[in-house]
């Protein structure tokens, strides 16, 4: 077979790194950054060690559980533990990882002393969706079916972290579940108790977004900004509030778009579809203005 | 490196979750349910043995297929066979798995038998893609490109498992394709020869739902409850039925949303975006009220 | 354990697929196409050798990257040639894969020539998602974790084999990434410079869609065709164009749906849910007609 | 490519095969034999479990050691319990493996509390390492590398299950470490504590030999049986007493060969190459008649 | 951490690769040589389909084990075909291995015809082990364990190939077992039916070897040439006649060697560490001269 | 199924571990050893770079395998520093591993320069094979299949480790090679060029050996001690010189046993089995003093 000759190539793309670099004003080592695929076997870990019988070896034998959860947990915080590592030496590029074990040990410990709580708060959402779905007989299927569910649990695991300021880490987690269920929610956000998603693909809840108890939200509804105000200078003002408020009980139906730093009131109803930019007050019932489209005689 | 001590940890989340066994009232050793892990490769044995050349090896000797087949099968069933098992006892809690043999045995002979007539009708469904779309070239290219595809694959097949009663390994199944896909169809659905969905990705279609021949769907589209009753104790009522039934060759464009039980008439189109809570007459053509925003000249 | 008899099931499936190819008419030995799988690790070594530091070996030393980068070059170049072959053999069923060798040679040498160009491209769209986001603190988070530059990826590499006539081989690198991320363009669609699709899930792109520079589209946004013409004989008409062109400087807000062969002018913007089927002049600004649903405080 | 017409191959050797099966006498269906591969896993995580540091997870924190073993033990003794059972079943030809349940827990639950014994012994072995070595630094270093100390490991294992009456599981686990370091200890030898067998290529210990405590072997030492007796029908006698005894403190050196059922007494040293099949007392030394060839010196 | 530059040695490294072929007087790119990897696997392959419940899916269903057989030997034979066709290129040195299509379909062919009489042959091998060894219990437990066995079925498998003259091929499969086994059987050895080794490790064998019927040897044991003539250039002479005969019923134990084109006579035993380099007439008994040491008492 | 308690087996582990390491004076966290598995991909990935189309992927263009060996290199180099970092600080108890990152690249680099030095000397190693062994048809099978050159690729690489004082990672390394080879040669023993092992099962080669050019050796010889003088204390004096001298051009069959630090004068040949503990002059022949046992005419 004939060859294909690669060396230009090769010093071509040579030529495109650096001057990519160059233009970021970089080192030419860029600093590590955590890994994708480290962090899904950690949380993988993290959700074996909260849920062993469902996410974990379902063939443990129940005496020999807490020795399961002890094991998976310190595999996975050791190697949570790295990638935190990663990234704080990401953030303060030029200073060598090694400089940061001890930090990232008090944050990995920090993290771990969440996890309970972060377990305790995932059993409501479990109950929420066996709760909010006609079609599930159990909260056992939920665990291991319901993408939402899924989706919680990276998000709870992520949000912990982006409170300690790991916000990389914590959205390459979030990422992970976005790939697997459609459902994008950002680390930043936060989620109250007893929160459940149905089906899912293609929500987005944005970063500063506020969910209260009890909200439920089904496919396609989006969370969002409204607008992205620029600074003096022509760049995006980054990090401001800008997407909405759920208060408790509040239920939004596929495909509704909701957007700004609006507060959608307890126990209010968003119909599917639907579009708002504007608080609403509590027990509102939003539905789409002209809410059918008329049926029209095919002619031919 | 310093170490995590997560002794008190595990100990926290063992209290969790015996607690939470407790409110379920449920024994200490859980059932084991089926596992999604398995019943992905179960189905890919499946697919493979449906379409050998094209799902299977495809460096397979012509007179070899039928050893292939009849291989990929062989094993495919087997590991279904154990799964069913362990749905059968989950449902029956308290009884060992090993007593629901024949059982499994019985019901996995049944489903086998009908495996013949899901190639027969997914060879419809290649069909309709090919009709349906002016980018498809050939039946080879869809079969193993497209989403749609793959979802009806595991809809077919689950969907003989949840007539069967086998209600958990069924959903299983089809959350494996909406991982992969954004096509969330469940199992329950009844859906009719040459179906075809474009793009796919936050398709739903509800439990009760009915499809006709010669549908189709174009991508976000809802087949979904309008509401949810509770009962006397303030519970959901579950299973009823409460989703859209689309009679033979009708159309719904992206992002449409059908809601209720409900029936599209014959050869009824349905705009895209368009939300529909109400029957319509065969041959009708809905479309958004408005369905043009106007151009607002912008002022800066 | 009892046996499941599978031979007449065997034998009712080879019938099947006899019938199937008959019906075809096809030789008894189809031609093998691409395999997903292999153009899966060989994307992954492209994108590795475009950016090795971020989505290549992390560990690997600077004086190393140019032997990583030709190493990781040619292994995926080798894959890609055998796959080209099939997709040229495929198509001209009957002559064997040998005979395009040579052919498989010249095209793989003349995409290769192209990666400098589409690493070029690709840093543009960095740049766009690193300016679109105000939730975005580094190019290299980007590159890591948003969906929408995995599939732009994706995209610029089988858009260059799609223009190389080798649609197979494009479609089924694209449809990994749609999978991946909900994101679904078409390989045949023309993409400008500094392109961003934020979020991403139910974007969808059709074939002869056309999209200037600066872009920027959010989730669910559809680039679609408006109807699907037959012709004489009652077959639909294909490859025709049928997708709109978006100028440069377009924003098209979450789930907006444009369909047929318009334009919409430069610097326009699209606003969420809005669904356009006519052309738009440069500057113009569209919102749903009744953007927002009233709030209608709800009775019990 | 030409096919390669198999079907009369296949054919034949089913033919073969029941011509076989109906030589021994055996139903259609033969039982189960444990299996080699899982075994391999099984002896891996319980030397895992005795040196967890060294032969384990070499990055487990101290903390979490005794969860480690807790954990890889509870694995491991699974996995053994399952393969017992297929033992038990194969055994009993005919009766489901089944029924063997309770027995097949029984006797891993007898072998695992011989563990700790074990590893006790074990650590005479590694201590006799140390001391019979010059090229040795530490103990840990031979636990790591020593081919005899792997090989006593799984015969030591093998031996407690051979006692069990398990001898084809016992077997296959010896046979595991024969394959990796060339050493061939049967698991119904008897063998003390403090023994070290260096380099141990072509080592061969039969079935009833009994070993002292601290014993020494070099490579290529047979301890064999002498001759082979038949009974009135010209079938070997099976299973009597026909290998060595070596009493405590023997050494053995390199190629010799000890046959048949003869004492070899305390303290003797066996020279390397000679031939014994006498019984000897206690310190004797034996070394080749010859013990050395002339130098000859060579004609041309 | 420090970088190690590299490039000089990579430079030095390929000085030194052009030297080497240059020497041998090779073209720039030398022929791809048959894998071991790839040998392994169609060896395993070829294993299973042999004996598919004991070396094959010991889970497969009676009815299916036809198709097992099939499919296991149709992808094993596919790969061995490449395999093969490596071979020829290689030898053929500057032909393309296309070329050698029809030969290596041919000769894979040939191969493949000979598998049952290969079967029936190790099914003598089986019943001499059964029959030899007094700890032996089972037909089924010796094929599992024993690695005299597993040299002989690569053996026997690479002597048909040897014959066909595939000698590199062949001389890989017997190496793979001579690694996992220490048994080394040069695949142009003529070994009759009923062979048993016991033990085994050091077994050599050589290439023009020819053993009868009803052998057995133990571990260590060699058969070897004598010496090696050189002819008028001061070159080996390659190829001749050079190993013994071993006429049938001959015993030879442990660490006996062999040498040279001489005969033993029938139902000859070859006593433990005997060297022999003259023919024996049938029934002789060869012991060591000075069979035993003598015991010298110890002074200290 | 029924549970095994393992608690209490878990604690008497931990107790007979906390035991062991106060015997032999340690800290509870033991340093970390050289990994086997890391150093058998190391020993790999050199070999890879050191004979790129034979031992590494054989697929590679001509063009890029310079790029393969720089990457492979770079690799295995990353992997080794690792490896040889962790037996500096095993060595230096204590002290923690990142300590030594300096002295582990210093080491890390002197051994890559001497690569190519190592290439040479294993292509004497190559021809010496080829020379030596009638049935050799090709220097490149003799590369892929001869497990003698395995054996001392490994050696070669080891022995410069050895002699950087690196004796764990070393050891290791020679130790992968016993496993596979049944040939034990210490990486402190010192081998001149063309040295060729055949067949090779059962060779040991001392840790103070020196070995000569041109020297052959066949399977099962040992090259050893005499005997493990002790001191004052009783323990045995380590490392000094013990193992023989074999000057150039010598030959020695199998199983001939060499003992102590004796020299074996140049072109000397030493016959199969013999026991030499004396030196003896160059040209020698050594053959066993009684070379032939006799032929006994079988009474029955």
């Amino acid at each position: 077979m004939q060859e294909i000759a690669i060396e230009h190539i090769v010093q071509q793309l040579a030529g495109i790194r650096e001057h990519a670099l160059q233009q970021r004003q970089r080192l030419t080592q860029p600093p590590k950054l955590p890994s994708r695929k480290v962090l899904a076997k950690c949380v993988e870990g993290l959700a074996a060690a909260l849920f062993p019988n469902r996410l974990g070896d379902s063939d443990i034998q129940p005496h020999a559980i807490n020795f399961y959860v002890g094991t998976t947990l310190d595999k996975a915080l050791r190697e949570l533990q790295q990638q935190i590592r990663l990234e704080l030496a990401f953030k303060a590029a030029g200073t060598p990882a090694s400089e940061f074990n001890e930090q990232a040990h008090a944050l990995t410990f920090t993290f771990a002393e969440q996890l309970p709580a972060a377990r305790l708060q995932l059993d409501t959402d479990l109950e929420a969706a066996y709760q909010g779905d006609p079609a599930a007989d159990s909260v056992d299927e939920i665990l291991v079916s319901y993408p939402g569910i899924l989706a919680l649990i990276h998000y709870r695991l992520a949000h912990v972290l982006h409170r300690l300021g790991l916000t990389i880490t914590a959205r390459l987690i979030t990422e992970i579940a976005h790939s697997q269920t459609g459902i994008d929610i950002h680390p930043g956000a936060r989620i109250g108790d007893y929160f459940f998603i149905d089906h899912g693909t293609g929500v987005v809840i944005g970063e500063t977004a506020i969910i209260g108890n009890h909200v439920r939200l089904y496919q396609a509804v989006t969370l969002g900004a409204k607008n992205f105000p620029k600074d003096a200078n022509g760049h995006l003002v980054k990090k401001f509030e800008r997407h909405p408020i759920l208060e408790d009980y509040v239920v939004v139906y596929a495909g509704a778009t909701i957007l700004g730093r609006i507060t959608i009131g307890k126990h209010s109803i968003i119909g599917g579809n639907v579009w708002v930019t504007c608080s609403v007050p509590a027990n509102s019932h939003l539905t789409q203005a002209h809410s059918d489209a008329k049926p029209i005689p095919a002619a031919a």
